[in-house]
Parts: structure tokens; C-alpha cells; sequence
């Protein structure tokens, strides 16, 4: 057994990750919905692209949250939001966890503390991660309703789906977006 | 608002049923798995062409069970096996129950009754269709290796794919599965 | 050869229900419509739940009608509608029960027996299936249209679609579902 | 109502052709089987380069015979082969003839005749149109084998697979396509 | 090695040209939009119906033409248009030259100078293959439009699509088809 | 017009990342491959997990490296491999390198000059995430293999698929997945 050999084991599985649905999406009637590993590509770029126009936060451990802070799916699937009202009060969350600690458990000790950190959400750095999640989602929404993909008018109602986590660039954002509602997608 | 109102809800809602992919099966490749409805279908026609060969069982009830053992995957998707032992004991069967009962709630009570049946596994009726459930899949998987589809080894591994819930029809139809692995599919 | 072999054939073959997809959405443009399987599986959720509220329709006989009601297409593939009228008289019906015929054969005679039933559409159980068999589709209609799917608005302008069979409860359906046509889905 | 009315509608509606499956590939497991619009341009391309090469056949009349060869698919969708021993006698080429007939309809006399002429399959010209549609069968069952997609293998124990039309460089091509197989794809 | 090896080869690697994605459909949205072969197709089709109204374009030239006009896709892929700007000016039209005369070496000469033509658009034949590649791709855009997919508007706004290669049909089609925008689809 | 407004062009442009497929898997009949989005997520994580072994490399630039390496694709596609030859020298590069900054025009310098430095390739950051981009794709064809999907072999033999960069613990990866190939999958 070579000594990569559960680290080679980790990168392997998380190829699946690509097909892992965005379960809102799907059920919502998107037919070729954006999977886990392409919803986190996207977040992570947001974060890059915001995290150094907000003075509090450290850039490079954003981006490093942004890494791990879905990972958890390629083992619990992508759990539909309703689902977690039949779940025990923050069963989801420890399930989670657990997940992520045995999938990052060939790497060092700090990559499940970049996981923790993330569902905390308390750090900054946690907050600007959650609050990309979330642009994230509503700029995949504007991007399928202009193609005319899926009923997705119900996720511009749901105030959870606008959490800034208090900073005004991502508020600028949400205002932004929603402005352009009904409008033609740019390009 | 109609006297059918509730009903209807449920009715619409559960045509996306055909959009939950069986996880099992997108995490190892099948590049276009089975659905909830698709799998629950074929448990179904297993359950009614067997029932009536085993003399305990009520086949009409065994057909009711199958309807709707696998309802509450509407709400909470189809949870990888893996992600089972992450979740508190028992905490899986909880949510399912509860989604469940809600997509339920217009039917009378019987529905329900007929679920919380199935979960507890304990009659006859409730045990063919468990053991009906794993025959499917083991058909399923023969299926999608004669059709080269996903790395599929792994299920015949498993003995819990094997529970035939000590009916001796459907221990003999494993049986016969096990011999023609690898042979031409039928057709 | 094992005393199951030809049941088992059946079963294996049975699967492939799932890629054979409902012609008239996939014409007109629904990019990933329901397979047979799922149909199947809706037809047989509704006469499930609408049977016991007719008094004059066997509950549990409607559901095995249901469980053979589309069986074979299987060998026949779905043939879309304008098909029909370049087939002599009868000839769609003939080829279909035969279908049906060899399809159910490793099965005792009843099964094909509720196939005729359901062909020759006289008795109330059959004249339900039929009945769910229509409201399923406008139910589905429905719910592609709200996931801005396919060119449907053609199904809503033909009656043939809107059979009911005479019975009360499915026409309160169709009327309901009509004068929800356009407003958000529910859920 | 502009003059090309009725050939507009036609233009638009063949587009639906590249929904239409190749069903006997689907039903065998082909993931994304090739849509008949596919098949017809590779036949279209096979007759091209074979015809010159066969100095009894009108190479330009075979390519206008390969244009409409499949055209009726469009409204009697591809009738999976076992389909056709379930319908009377000659069922399946008179209802594909009547339907050709019609979506030919806007255009001149000589449309349908070439139609007729490739059912009829009594000149070179059809029986090359004949032939070349079983070698690209053929061509495709390679290229998916090679690709692991389906379970192809029965369509190399069926002659009728291998018709040649008593054409020499088509037998040929047979020939060394199935001495390839197993081989790796070119390129 | 067979007298027919490179043409064979050829034959199989083009079966993949029903993989080559329209890439203007996929990037606005068009969920399973179409591949070259069936673009190919669908442009065949209309030069060898239109041709024959056209006195000064020889139709069985213009077909050929038709046949072999995308063909170099099979290597470079199906360039988005933006992607044309990038490159130095005639690269991407030497590019495909070259592509397309390596897939063509195994034929004879005419081939390779009938794609040359097609690059030169000169001739009326090239300049009707020209015009249909243009009045298929807004075909296709109407076709979409009807069944909801994707963010097309754009492509009504390019003049370029527009391109009738000066021939009064072409010309009508399109006209046509602009005053039928937002109609029901035909069928 | 908002403050953001390019930024927000760019935001949704970017989501269509998810629709450009990996030409190379499509071609060799993986039928639903990786996207650009998926492809650069994994190459990320590979380099952020990789980067922290090896001294020479500043991780948190090597991953800023990994967000941008692959944007141009968005406007140019995924130029499948044998493209590259019929373009000019230089060519394809100087496009990526037109289509990248424009893509980046609405962030800081510094975006451009990241992607500057991974097209010259010769700071070991840029190198890490070529060679990075090289272990994807062979992780990738390991699991696609595993799969059943797609005729990959041909991968296995070319040799700049195993560029490693100089660094030794890329090299390793390379060894042991090779000496893995035709294993079982984990998981």
C-alpha cells in the first residue's frame, strides 16, 4: 500500500461529487441542474472575488472554507431544504460533521477545523462563506429563470435566501439582482 | 378554494418524484439511474406477482404497502446508504415517518397506518415488500452491469441486499439472480 | 434451468420500462419527460387513492388493472398519438394485447385477463384506470407547464383528455386542475 | 397565411426529429442512443461516399432516397423491432407510408415517390439506402461497444443486421468492421 | 489492414459527431440542444427542398456541399460565435480547412474541394448552403422558443442570422418565420 | 446603472460554466462528463491539498491560480485536444488569453496577471496547477473507467497526460493511480 493510498482513495470518491444534484433545483423541474462540485466552484469564486473588498476578513481562509464547505454531500446527498424539519434539532448538522471529519481525514488536522468553522458560522470568514452560498443560489435562479428553467419563483420569497451575513457589497448584490429581475441575462 | 384542494397539492407535488434519483446508483456512475417513482413502480409489479404465490400474506394489502413505501423520499430525497450512520439512532426513520405522514395528511388514516407498517417490518405483509425492495435493486444492478453502467461490484458484496424475509420465493429468485451474473441479459 | 426462469426474464426485461419515454411530451419538446415506469406508477397512486371513494368500483381490482395497464409498451415502445390514425382499425389495440399477452405470460391467466379488461374499458374498474390514465397526464401537463417545459397548451384543448369515465370525483379534479392552469405550483 | 404556410409548419416540425430515439438502443441500455435525426445524417453520409463507388446506382438519387428514408418516424415514433410481429402483415409499412405521405405533402410529386421507392426496395438505389441503414446500425453497435454503452451483443448474431444489398464494398465494410470488434476505436 | 482501413475509421469517428454540442444553444441555456449531425441533417434537408426552386443553384451539388459543410466540428469542436473574435483573423477558417481535409482524405478529391467551395461561399450553391445553415439555425431558435428553453432573444436581434444569400425563398422563410415569433408550434 | 453591474454580468456569464462540457470525455462517449465548473473545482482542491507539501510553492497564490485557470473556456469552449494543431502556433493561447481578460476586465490587475502566469507556466505555483490539471484528468479517467463510461485508454498512453511538474508528490499520485488501474473503485 503505497503512502498516498487514503488520500488516492478521498480523491477519487470526490469525482462523484459532479453527480450529486442541487436537490431544490430538481425538484423543482430544472432538468440538468448544477451539481455540488459546480455550485461550490461557483461560491468559491464569489468569495474570491469579494473577500478582499471587506477589510475584516483574511481572503485566503475564506477561499479555504469555501473548499470545504459542501463536502459533506458526498456522503448525506443534498439534502432538500423541507428535509430538515423532520430531522431531530441539529441532527443534520452533527451528521454533517461527521461526514466531512471522515472525508478530510487523510489531511491535516486544519481542514476540519476550516468545516467546523464553516457551520459555526461566527468567524467573519464563516459569515462571507455563508453569505456567497446564498448569492450563489440566487444568481443561479436568475440565470435559469432567463432560460426559462424550473418554478423558481419561490425562492425570491424566502428572506433566507438573501442573508448578507452584514456585508454591504453582498447586499449590494442581492439589490442588485433583484432589480434585474425579468430582465434579458446579459452576453 | 375546491373541496379536492389538499389533494391536489399532493398529486401535483408528487410528480416530481420522477426528478429523485436512486443515490446509490448516481454516486457509483449510472449516468441515468432509476427514479423514486421508477423504482417503486417495479417494486410494486415484484410484490403483486409474488404475494399471491405465499400463503400467509394478504396480497391486496402487501400492493398498499408498496404504494407507499417510498412516499417520504418526496421531502427528504433519497439518503445514500452511507449517510445512515452519520445520523442518530433511529433519527432517518423519524424524518421519513414524519414526511410521511404530512404528504399523507388529505388520505385517511389507513395511509399512514400502512407506513408506519412497512417502517416497523414486522408483518408479513410489510416483510415481503422489504424483501421485495432489495429483490429490485439486485435486478437493477444486474440490469445496469449487462448494460455496462457503473461500478455496480460492490452491491452483491452485501448481504443486506440479499434479505429475502425468509420467503423461500424470493430466496430462490436471488438465487437464480446470483447464477446468471455476468451472463447475456434475456431479450 | 430454475423453475423461475422465465419469471425472472420478465422481471429483468421489465426494467427497461424506465428508458422508454412518454412520446407526446418528448415531441413537443419536454427535455427529460416521464418514462412508462413512472406513468404507471402515477396512474396507480391515483386509482389508489380515488377508488375507494367510488362505491360502485372493486378498489383493489382497479389497482391490479393499473399495475398491467401499460405493460406493453415494453415491446412496443410508446407510439404517439397521431400514430394511431395511420394503423387500420384495431390494429394499435391487437398489437398491444399481444404484446401484453407474451409479456405476462410466466404469470397466471388473471393477468392477462385484467390487461383485456382494461382494453375492452367496460367494467368500472376499467373505466377508472382509463379515466386516471387521462388525469394523470393533465396532471403532469400541469406541472411541466409551471416548470416552463414543453409546448403544451394543445393538451388542454383536447377533450379526450378530459375523460372521465362518469365519475364524479375525477371530473372535480379535472376542474380544479383547469382552473389552477397558470398559477404557481404548490409546495 | 404566408405561401410556404404548410411547408413552414413541416420545417418546423421535423425539428422535433432530433427528440425521436433510436429505440432498440435505448431499450437496451444506451444512455443517449442517437436520435433518429442522427442516424438519417449518417446514412445521408454513407450513401455519399459509397454510391460513386457502385457504378449501377444514381448516386444523386440514392442520397435523395437516404433524405426521406426515415421521415415517418416523425409521427409513428421507431417503432422498437419486436413491435412490428404484433401488427398485422405489412401494418407497419402501410402506416409509415401514409404518414411519410403526409409531412411530405407541401412538397413536389417526386418527394413521395422516393419514399416509396425506398419501402418498395427494388431498385439500386433503395437497396443501397437499405443497406447502408443496417452498416451504420452497425458502425453505431461498434462505437457504443467500444464506448461500454449497452448491451449490444445480440445485434451481431442477427444477419438480417448485415444486409448488403448484394453490394460488394458494403460487404466488405461488414466484413472488417467485424474484425474489429474488440479492437479499440480509431483516433 | 483492409483496402477500406482509413475510410473506416473516418466512418467511426464521425458516429461521435452526434456528441458535438451546439455550443450557442448549450451556453444560453437549451438543456439537451442539438449536435451537429442532427444541424447537419436539418440543413440537408432544407437545401434539398429549396434548391429545386432556385434555377440558377445545380441542387445535387448544392447537397453535397450541404453534406460535408460542418465536418471539421468533428475535430475543433463547435466554436462558440464569440470565440471567433479571439483568434487572429482567418485562423479558425484555416483551422477547419485543415480539419476538415484530414477527416476527408480517404475520399476522393471532390470532397475536399466541395468544403473549400462551401469556406469560399462564392458560388450560388455555397451561398444557399450559406443562407440554410442561417434559416435552420432560427428554425431551431423558434422551435426552442416554443418549448420554453433557453435565453434566445438574442439571437433575433443578430442580423447575421438573417443571412439569405440573396434568394427571394430564403428570404420569405425568414419572414415568415419572424411573423409567426411567439405563435403556438404547428402539430 | 448599479456600481457592480459589469461585476454582475460577469456573476451570471459564469454560471453557463456549468454547461461547457470536457470535449475530450464527450468524444470518447462519456455521456453526461465533467463540466469546465466541475473540472476546475477538483483541480483546486488537488492543488490546495497538494500546495502545503511542497515548500516551494506559496499556496494560498497557487489556488488563486487554480480559480482563474480555466475561464476562458466560457467564451471559447473546450477546444478538444487535436484542435490545437490546425491552429496557428500560438494561436489557441493568445485567444484563452483575449477571452480571460475580458472575463476579468471588471476585477483588480491582479486577476489578469494570475492568469498570465499560468499560460507561461514557469513560476512553480503555475506549474503545480498545470501538473494538478494533468492528475485531475487522469483521476477522472480512473473513475470514468471504473464506471464503464467512455473508451479512455488512449489517455493512459499519451505521456504529457503525466506531467508532473517536477514535483515529487504529484509523481507519486501518478504512480500509484496507475498501479491501481483496472482495481475496483473505493467507497
Amino acid at each position: 500500500m503505497g503512502p498516498n493510498e487514503n488520500l488516492l482513495d478521498v480523491l477519487l470518491e470526490l469525482q462523484a461529487l459532479d453527480r450529486v444534484p442541487r436537490m431544490g433545483f430538481l425538484l423543482r423541474g430544472v432538468s440538468d441542474p448544477e451539481s455540488i462540485a459546480e455550485h461550490s466552484w461557483h461560491v468559491l469564486f464569489l468569495v474570491w472575488v469579494l473577500a478582499p473588498r471587506i477589510p475584516e476578513v483574511d481572503a485566503s481562509r475564506t477561499v479555504e472554507i469555501a473548499i470545504v464547505h459542501d463536502l459533506a454531500e458526498l456522503r448525506t446527498g443534498d439534502l432538500p431544504r423541507p428535509a430538515g424539519r423532520y430531522f431531530p434539532e441539529g441532527a443534520k448538522d452533527t451528521a454533517e460533521r461527521k461526514a466531512a471529519d471522515e472525508i478530510l481525514a487523510p489531511l491535516p488536522e486544519k481542514a476540519r477545523e476550516l468545516y467546523a468553522e464553516y457551520q459555526t458560522g461566527e468567524t467573519p470568514e464563516a459569515r462571507l462563506v455563508k453569505a456567497c452560498d446564498k448569492l450563489q443560489l440566487m444568481l443561479k435562479v436568475s440565470v435559469y429563470e432567463g432560460w426559462g428553467a424550473g418554478a423558481l419563483a419561490k425562492f425570491w420569497r424566502n428572506p433566507d435566501n438573501f442573508n448578507d451575513g452584514g456585508f454591504e457589497v453582498v447586499r449590494e448584490l442581492f439589490e442588485e439582482l433583484e432589480s434585474r429581475r425579468g430582465r434579458d441575462l446579459p452576453g
